[in-house]
């Protein structure tokens, strides 16, 4: 006879294996199925900034959410790097939001009177620490507990763990339906096979909207493509991640400083255009003068999952049972998926969420939300 | 309105290309729908060998279609050239079947009495030719018009091709699902959007089960692994292509000689392994000592579409209107592409095909075949 | 005891190799010595151009000798594919030079006017043939003759043959010290060994000024950075090469397009930076807007041993028996390598060799030059 | 007026730039002189095991220098991942000598009870803790203290922390000729430039000979060469380093596994061959059976620098002023490093050096070492 699994996560992404951990972790079996490696999508093409404060300026419950996802990571990372041998780079260096401007400066200022962890560096005072940051600033917003990590050693941990605790990891496996099955369990179809499980959780980011609309109305989840390239300088450091608008350096424990990203919508090539490249350059050197003899290393693409208003998706299903959707992170998935992953572990066990969360990511949320 | 395509293709492997090329070059508006990138499956993993008569030792319609395909290659590699740009690298160098034990050499030599265009070569004659094969042959079957080409190449050329005749490709775009429309036309349903088509060819190997089935009752297509490794040898060279068993040395174009390839069934899977790869090597270094000094480039692998006889899928449905399937290459893919794309090409326009090809690659050609 | 070899080749570039090569077909024996790899210097960073008319506009000895070595090469190629089993890719598609300004307009129409093989074309005339061409061109220099291959598949041949033809290649082998012994033949001090031959040739481009000062008065070899990378167009195609000042775009057979080169002089360092990739990037936009949206696939650098007046230096010297000097080639190396390489065996075997090349490329040959 | 460097360190491995790191640190000017790029050669070949009991079974100088190197790292990877922000992935997980006959058993045994921390495992015991070892051990010793790390990383570290001192690193920099000038300081003589310095420390591994006996009687240094590969596990896990003879599975942090190491005296060819990656396939399974079904990864090979009796040379020359040598480490660079820093830092301020590491490491240490 055919196993059951507990549950059965469509997407092998960031998403999908923090959900699935976080269920194997609570003794549930689990299943992922992934159409290609795991990890392979946009998660690996992230840069692997923590940016909790970077990506909202309002205290929401994004933000509180993020902060959250944020402070779970080193016990995470500790764990995984017994459980999985895989050390995901963890790392906090702090970063700095540069003031181009002057009207960009007293924004920053005014930020770092009102929120805590953040504070305003004169540009002396970030050149001090930064050596190689242009004399164009007006100073920067240093941003103290943002961290980073290296996206791929994340998924190829949470893959390892995963498969230690007798979870099933299906790669090369595209789901061709999923049906809910004589009102008791689910029905994965796979090439491989047909897998059956008592829980289905959605994560499959830019693809979602496929399975969901089987099973209820739609919600829209479109790509986002971003380009990066990564270079190593040849004379001094940058220890600190530093970015402005949407142009991020991100030293990496490895020598290399990546440089990420751009943004285009309407497309689904994942291969890195001779424009977008160029562009990050060109910014990159704006940023840091000195990049301009530095190393070119490589480049490369992923599509991230966007939403009308740039927010998750992560609820249960309230008319059909056991169906639970984790998607849409847009360019947060690394920042939001250990937070994800309980959350979803928690509305599986019926266990108390938080009501603002569970408002906040629903699928029904706002009037103004395109859905 | 939504252009309305000619033909739609389902798979960008090297069968689903040579359809949507002589379908364009017939006049055709084509769109080919490809989950990854074009050639990235097992066409790309393939060694590249034109082998008609490696592959069968009978002749019936499976060989004269082979070698019908085979001999269609000059022209088409003359044409893509100039079409794309491309190179395919073909070649006739020839090929040597190996005999390792007396009982071999009388099933070759027999062969090279009955057979046209192969012909027995003693031991001292092959190593008159190849230096480097090894003392313990009994001499080897010359097969003098099988060829060989880059298959990757291939892929690219048919690809740069499509696009100038204004066919499209659509990469990353997996189909979800696809239906005939209100009696008229086909609609194909992807991520990115939902396509139209006049008609449909189903062409997408290893993974071709899931949609044909949704039409019809099914065809048993599964994927068979096949490892390979490349070396380069520092001293001797390799000119014709060399084979004994299922172990074959390929020199190609640029110094390299592609060795291949394992053989393993219901496995997903598609990197090489180490079992697999050692398993090569071992048997190279039997065929030809001093492969044992080569260095090392690289490993690969891919998932062939293997069928219950080993023969491919070609015909138009009987039943369903404009309806079209060419799959389960197996390990002939790269052979028997040109012949298959212009016997879909002449079953489209309804032109006389030949009877024992329609007969031979029908759907429910045999009982024994297990459908 | 030692071998004696006839000839000993320090350096493994295209220009080393090509006089080896020529060398050993004379029947000679010869060693070549190469610190690194052959070819893994500034040859295999060329893009393979064979511009005999894009490199010079005055009809002087350097541009017969250059068209001399283009006119070598479709022999060449034929001979190589049958001794290594290699394909040099050689090609014969044309070469537009373009016009950004009237003026540059009207000097290449006068061009057309005096010389042979080259002929003015139109804007319209260039964009029927080449589609993706800028609107900003006044026109173009149709250049018929010139070709191009790909120089890291001419080293390889030329290596693999020289070995088939027992002549020996010592990679990973630096050449500490050269000293003529016992005015009967030369030593070669390497970590491996020390070789003896009765003649000398150095081929050691930029690094060669240290062994040639070993024996006479110094020739001043200096390193000019290249930069190149390449890309693959989604839509469209380029049949011919084309360029404007130095940035020039080369198809290749297998449907990249390389993008090359910047010159920067006084730098040893061989990666590719952000600067030199960036300002390629916005030239070949300039020259083929589409080129934007091409894939971006990967880049490199090298360093060619440039000279006072750009010319290379290929002579026997007058004072010391049996050495002789092959360096220098700046930007014109795989260009120039047959007619250096039978150059060099000319001189070695004393055969007549044209006067006005012993002048053009000896040692001391103007004043001007700073040696 | 033209710099001059307090120290000039010929050679960019590890042993180089730990040299150049420690004498910087101690307010000097170096300059290091590397004819390709820092840690390419035998430094990034090398599997990252600090396997002080994995060496020798004596208690003697070089057992105990080799205690004190490991007993650096933890300090020295904090300092680099400060001053260069590059971690070298230093990790404790312990060893495992496998004994695979009850010969082997006993001999491991006897030194479990002389010998400080190491213990004798049982089969069912080192099953208990890495469940993949094969069945056919008759148990291992458990060796604790000796960890691993990433030699590619540690030597990019290093470089860069030099760079920070404002040391000065050329790469792509022979050295053609050293010679002491006046009686008062070294000159460096380069491609690039000659350079002055005050002291000279040779470090150029394999190829240390050549400047060494310009001085002085010669130091015999010759390559062994050595090949590795890497691969991932599908499922199970691998904690500790586990060995056999001369291979040994080496768990990274990146979940791969390398597995190495051949040993072949005689060549100078730095790529791995295909009996050298078949044969480590071979033994890698029958440690652990299920590596048969791991992915392959890549393959590599790298020459260390041997002497006669497998120990290093490490010595200030008693003749010449302010000339200082560390070479020959063979396969012991990354574990050595550090002290030989240290050493070379100590010898240079005339401070006192343990007495027993300056007799076992002068260039004339035993009447029974081949000089």
């Amino acid at each position: 006879m055919k196993p059951l699994f507990d549950a059965g996560i469509i997407g092998g992404g960031v998403i999908g294996l923090a959900s699935a951990y976080y269920l194997a972790k609570a003794g549930l079996r689990v299943a992922v199925f992934e159409s290609g490696k795991t990890g392979s999508g946009a998660s690996s093409a992230a840069a692997g900034m923590l940016g909790a404060h970077t990506e909202t300026e309002k205290d929401d419950a994004f933000f509180r959410f993020a902060k959250e996802s944020q402070a779970l990571y080193p016990k995470l990372a500790h764990d995984l790097l017994l459980e999985s041998g895989i050390d995901i780079q963890l790392q906090y260096n702090g970063m700095y939001k540069l003031a181009m401007t002057a009207e960009e400066a007293d924004s920053l200022k005014k930020r770092a009177e009102i929120e805590k962890d953040v504070e305003w560096h004169s540009k002396e005072k970030v050149q001090e620490y930064e050596k190689g940051i242009t004399d164009a600033i007006y100073g920067a917003l240093k941003i103290e507990k943002d961290g980073k990590l290296t996206p791929a050693a994340l998924c190829k941990a949470f893959t390892k763990a995963i498969q230690l605790m007798s979870g099933k990891i299906f790669e090369n496996t595209p789901v061709y339906k999923v049906s809910r099955f004589e009102g008791s369990h689910y029905e994965i179809e796979t090439p491989q096979d047909t897998f059956f499980c008592e829980a289905l959780i959605l994560a499959n980011g830019t693809w979602s909207s496929r399975l969901i609309k089987e099973f209820t109305r739609n919600i829209f989840v479109h790509p986002v493509k971003g380009e990066c390239l990564s270079v190593t300088m040849k004379d001094g450091k940058l220890s600190s991640t530093v970015f402005h608008e949407s142009c991020y350096l991100v030293p990496k424990l490895d020598g290399t400083i990546v440089i990420g990203a751009t943004m285009k919508e309407g497309t689904w090539n994942t291969e890195p255009s001779v424009q977008g490249i160029a562009a990050l350059m060109n910014k990159a050197v704006k940023i840091m003068p000195a990049i301009e003899d530095a190393s070119f290393q490589r480049a490369w693409a992923g599509l991230r999952p966007g939403t009308a208003d740039s927010k998750p998706f992560i609820f249960k299903h309230q008319g059909i049972p056991n169906l639970f959707v984790a998607t849409g992170h847009y360019r947060n998935g690394i920042l939001l998926a250990p937070k994800t992953g309980e959350m979803i572990r928690d509305l599986f066990f019926n266990r108390p969420a938080a009501e603002e969360y569970v408002h906040a990511f629903r699928m029904d949320r706002a009037a103004g939300v395109k859905l």
